[in-house]
């Protein structure tokens, strides 16, 4: 079983009937509901205006899988918590970042870089498969159609990527690394394009599957190692445990 | 000085009349060039029809950069050939394979992979910088505008690259890996996309300006180890040179 | 369940009496052994000179991880035979490649370069984790003891690994990358540097630790594409399957 | 010309009269004159007691490539500095840390993890070339013996090194991907592991031709971008520069 925490910032739902509307229990519900329908997972979900944000130790240490979809409020997001998510990911938990999570402080902070990129208003959007038999991929075919979606083009700030999984083709004209895989020391990191507040990608089947391959793919193989696991340790010659 | 040794098949060139207005010097007189222009190379060329397939030892073995361009006679190139190139290519010489040099022999053997991808006859094409610091995109600006091309599509048959320079967005809906460098034990190998028989990617400056780029990129760093030099080697203990 | 096929040259066993004792099942049935200690794998073997090097199509086609010892006739391996198989793991299949298989005809195919390095014989050899995270390190430590292990020092010709999993301490003064993960095309290859004949690494609960979990991380994800799949493709405008 | 800026904490030196004799000089003294030797490169050096740690803009800013030596009071550098310098990394500049530097802020920062690694007093080293034919390893033969040096072990706390060029042995059974390249967004990173500050690293021979070669390396292939050209940026469709 794997225990995934599904973080939404859970604002755009409560300021716009539009959003509200295509997320009526918020965009972490879609996805919640999304990840549920598979028993390996036990799913909890955890908003910006809950107590301790959403994610005190008693539900981060017990998560082996964190979402996270953030825009709006990116700035609000206690920098202690950011610091708290970035030591269990480099411990081993798994992290999946979507869409306008590319400019969160856990993303920047995990990749040690900016995470820019272009962006326009509503376009046709299609994300191909490049890697074809990579885990997160099983079950999408050639590619996922999304009539609508915010564009993201390149460059796109980030370290190379360990895989590429997918790159997103807009009808405007431009091109995105929309599905990125990196190794945070012991932990996996997804990081996956779709996704905006006023489109509908999180009830498209194709991007339910992805979700839940990701998390499938990101769960930790061992044991998540707190902090003071990870410190730098002395050792006499030739000890081995 | 780098030595370049652009070679092509040549053959399009003698059968078609639309393909020797667009390079009445052949493909490899458009590359070879375009490389002239900087005085940094000494530039020769060689093709399939001549002897030793244009590639002899002694034009082979001083070669520190080589470009291939081949498509409708893969099969007529000699194993015997593609293995001193192979050779040469792991001990430290550069290579860029063109476009259909997908399907060469020599980019199956040095990738390990098949080189198998979409295609289809003459589309738009946005070739996108998605590593805008690599020397190869230099003074390229965010993208090079093809308005015609054939359209190569995914999955493209090939390892994870070790660094991704361009991604092509078709306006047919299709996006392209277009730009890859892979290390090959000494070598390194770049293989770009554009380069159609007939169209004019060999006339685009930027076009040109990637493959004086990918030259110097792939120039060897240190000598040229010869195949025998890379042979397994049997040591005694504390051996170090 | 994953269908696991352990092909063993099986020479030095039926030459040597040393090997022989070692290995009386041979170097196959060790390895065979240590997998069937788990339920999740049905295991074949096949040897060098069973009809069709025992890997007729039948069998080879029914594999799902090809785990490949071999040595002292690498040569002797049919051409075609090591077609067929690089064939299959571009399409998904999974393979491992034990110690002197750095030098077969499948593991230089695959990797596209000479798989040279040093070597020298028994040493003391200690093989450090250091990818503690991931799916092949797990119920490993920090290390596996060998008392006794043929020496392999670096340089190593190989492309860059995917992924590097273990690197070896030698107590005559070398290291080497012992655990190399590479992605061909679309199957899974891992390297591992133990295992000469004469040594009793396929004895070593570590050791047949580090197999399962190989096998296991090398399973192909989704199904395997037999080569026609694999062919260049035209397309006509827009197509999406 | 590359403007390269050697930036040490210089603490050590001025407690210990030890140090003192070893670098009469100070580190960055020790290191800018392994640089002054070769004529492409125009030499400054920092230190963190000096007016802004060293570092005001005017000199960050016309630097290509910084090197960075801190152990004792990585604590005391401005978090205001080490944003600075993570912007102009991920804008272009060269990076290189040295040794005990793994614990810097500016490492951790721009890796995203937690730089961990074991570690136990002077103990022989030999860093072995892994990538011959990287420009980083040119001019240094197989490998680099230091008859003394701090030890530092496996599992280091780092994401996959996009190429890794040494790994060292210790006399006491370890060994340490000690020389590993990092894409920073436009930036590249090196780090190299020798230079305890009670050791001759900097006094040998190749450790100054590494250096030399890494400066070289690291040196942006174009211009630097400033903070603000990392930006979002809203593009209308089909704007292409």
């Amino acid at each position: 079983m794997i225990k995934v925490t599904v973080w939404n910032e859970y604002r755009h739902e409560k300021k716009s009937e539009t959003v509200r509307q295509l997320y009526p229990d918020g965009i972490h519900g879609a996805i919640a509901g999304a990840l549920k329908a598979d028993d390996d997972f036990i799913v909890r979900t955890a908003t910006l205006d809950e107590p301790d944000q959403g994610l005190p130790d008693k539900v981060l240490n017990d998560t082996d899988v964190l979402i996270w979809w953030g825009h709006m409020a990116h700035g609000e997001v206690d920098d202690a918590l950011v610091e708290r998510i970035a030591v269990r990911v480099r411990g081993g938990m798994g992290i999946i970042v979507l869409h306008s999570g590319h400019f969160s402080k856990i993303f920047k902070k995990l990749t040690g870089t900016s995470g820019s990129l272009k962006w326009r208003d509503g376009d046709s959007c299609r994300v191909w498969v490049v890697n074809p038999s990579h885990p997160i991929a099983q079950g999408i075919g050639e590619s996922i159609e999304l009539p609508e979606e915010e564009m993201y083009g390149e460059p796109f700030g980030i370290p190379e990527p360990d895989e590429l999984v997918f790159v997103s083709w807009f009808g405007g004209g431009e091109v995105f690394r929309s599905g990125c895989c990196f190794k945070v020391e012991r932990g996996r990191m997804f990081y996956f394009q779709p996704g905006h507040e006023t489109n509908t990608a999180f009830h498209n089947e194709k991007v339910k599957t992805v979700l839940r391959n990701a998390c499938k793919w990101a769960a930790p193989a061992g044991e998540i190692i707190d902090s003071s696991g990870c410190e730098w340790r002395k050792v006499p010659t030739g000890e081995v445990k």
